[in-house]
């Protein structure tokens, strides 16, 4: 996706949030089908309520109700009879390259939401409207990514994403075990305007961050528990520590998170991951009627007095 | 929820079923979520259907498609996110107290629609409502209660929201073994105009009765496969035992029955489970647009013109 | 359900696919139950789809979620439910009979989405809508029909129902093991315009063939794996196969396929079944407006013209 698809995206997830009743109708005839080959309950929803606050509609499975492919369909084939039903196809699947296969397969538009080691492209785009919602910008920042930045694919495709866009300096917080893999890295080298620095201690830079993305660290990613037990807590956020944050600086969160954000942060205004929730929501409104092809009543006016 | 609040549904209700295509479109625009963490059919459908039928849309899991808590995700971050896509949320959860949980998380309002023991408020409103359509009034009734009266919840909600209209003479019927238990006799003791005895004998008190309230011994409940085969039986009301009810008699059942009613009263009209079910549907319907905030196009005509 | 009910329906079918923006709203205010009591996740998104694509609403349960069930509900008592919420059913369920069952104890039309062996009415027509959107026409041709033809219901019905339209000539392709039963031909036997004849090589009759019916050889259908082995890939239709077939034939499927079609099929223009996935939804589209008593917007001014 271009940089200029990501920012108009953005900007429609915008007008979106503010003109919820003149968009309710967007999408009016089309139908979304929702194909999810492994349960991810929270993105399901989001695309599928992005879908029906258009004045769409929406099919599909999930989980345990997969059952033509237990008799042996191909992705291909699902998609190919999907394509008579639906108007959009939004997919999620353990495989890598499965969005690839059935977007090939497909006659209609189909979204990834999210094919092996849980990346998905909408979510950063969640997290980018988030940092845009929150700064005006995606650029001239600070951003410390914090907990497992080995397996975490939420904190590659941001990590990726901002450096083409340019001018964010990352700090890459972790565990020696759980670093960033070296061809991320290699993204920010690759782009002039940005940099890095790796640490293992999350409270001697907090203080420098404009954006705290933290992410869960997964149990099923460790070959032992104790391993899990010794680092799982490691780089947990709560009160004290961001008592050192700066006033503006906002909390990034996937979700869903176990223990690595405690409770008592969310009262926090510098907490930023359930806004985040709904920055998803929005963008995905802003992707699905962009794919189907059908304008936001209002947007070009809108955007003509924003710029 | 105060007495008037439930004669204000229930006349709701009444009113929604002569007026179907008036409130079609009530709550247009509006989503509701349903978070079943244990199925329950009949529920889920009943709370789904009353939302489309107001013109609203529904998202939501259940049962096997529970997923993020798998994950290690709590209610209140659940609650936290749904209330980003949802302007309603309906939760079924096996543990007491799940629904307060959410509610407190929520930021949109939260329906209970069952939390341990398959206890549900909407379940009362839906007795209630039918009790009303049947005899235009809920006092000055004898209401008779048979079978399982030790774990079902649904009789001792009944029971406890009778006893506060008032008015209400109770024929407790069960086997020894399954008894109401005190907490709930002491409420009726509590209401001055309300007063009970307790048999467990069907027969000798049918005659006597307004309301028949039937109820399902779950074999669950039982320790030992013979306790429930010696009992499950006792309390069948069928074609012999109506013939001795009044005409004007009416049987309830929360449903799914077992046996407890023979299939042959299903045709008698003082068979009242099945519109029951409706009246559960219709009351929803009052209780969801009445949250949302959406008034019924036409009530307050009509209700003057009522009173 | 009599020809001419059925010529209808494909009419109908016919009519819709033109009139797509026509028909979007026929069924507004109506909700669907589809109650599937065992997956089929193409099936159920057909029916479901079909009802959006009118403007109706859409509850139900499917597979995994059937809770009721196991609490010991008669299909009776859920149908007796379910008519409280839904204007019309689509059921799906493993046991024969259980469609009639469900329907005699419905209060609203119940459409029968498979029951045993995974017969049901809306397939066969979705074949005759594809045969007769083919070939204008659904006598007069030369049928084969390939592969299981003894425990493949879909082609019991498909041959019944053309054998009642006449003038068809039948050629039933299949290993001697899975050969049609006495009683698919005695129905084609009754009728004075149809005859038959029966072969195990594909190849030496696909040039007289108008349709080509290719069926899926069900693993689960053999006793052991070596004659499962050494029969499935028997009648794989492929490029070269087709190459001594007409021009103008045309290859239906029910879906989902193995590999009895090989995927270099999909290109050629002699493949309907993904045609017949678009017809089956179409044709279910027609029902369910049939069955609900909305007239399509449209329709009857433009069958006078067709005719």
């Amino acid at each position: 996706m271009g940089l200029d698809q990501i920012r108009d995206l953005i900007s429609r997830a915008a007008y979106i949030d503010g003109h919820r009743r003149q968009v309710a109708k967007t999408c009016e005839g089309k139908v979304l089908a929702t194909l999810f080959y492994e349960p991810s309950t929270r993105t399901r929803l989001s695309f599928e309520t992005a879908m029906l606050r258009l004045g769409g509609q929406v099919i599909g499975f999930a989980g345990a109700q997969v059952s033509s492919a237990s008799k042996g369909e191909t992705i291909s084939d699902t998609l190919k009879v999907v394509s008579n039903y639906a108007d959009l196809v939004a997919i999620r699947h353990p495989k890598e390259g499965a969005a690839l296969v059935a977007a090939r397969a497909a006659s209609v538009p189909v979204i990834n939401a999210g094919d092996g080691g849980h990346m998905h492209p909408t979510q950063t785009l969640a997290d980018l409207a988030t940092i845009q919602a929150r700064f005006g910008k995606l650029t001239g920042l600070t951003v410390g990514l914090c907990g497992d930045l080995t397996f975490g694919r939420t904190v590659h495709s941001l990590v990726e994403t901002l450096s083409r866009f340019g001018g964010v300096r990352f700090v890459l917080i972790s565990p020696d075990e759980l670093r960033c893999p070296k061809y991320v890295l290699d993204r920010i080298d690759a782009s002039p305007s940005c940099e890095y620095e790796q640490t293992s201690d999350l409270l001697s830079v907090i203080g420098d961050l404009d954006v705290l993305y933290m992410t869960r660290v997964q149990k099923e990613r460790f070959f032992n528990e104790d391993d899990y037990l010794r680092l799982c807590d490691t780089y947990i956020l709560d009160k004290d520590k961001l008592a050192h944050a700066k006033p503006s600086m906002a909390v990034l969160h996937p979700l869903p998170r176990v223990n690595e954000i405690a409770q008592e942060v969310d009262q926090d205004p510098r907490a930023a991951y359930f806004q985040q929730v709904k920055e998803g929501m929005l963008v995905r409104m802003a992707l699905e009627a962009a794919l189907l092809g059908d304008e936001l009543p209002g947007y070009q006016a809108w955007k003509e007095v924003e710029a």
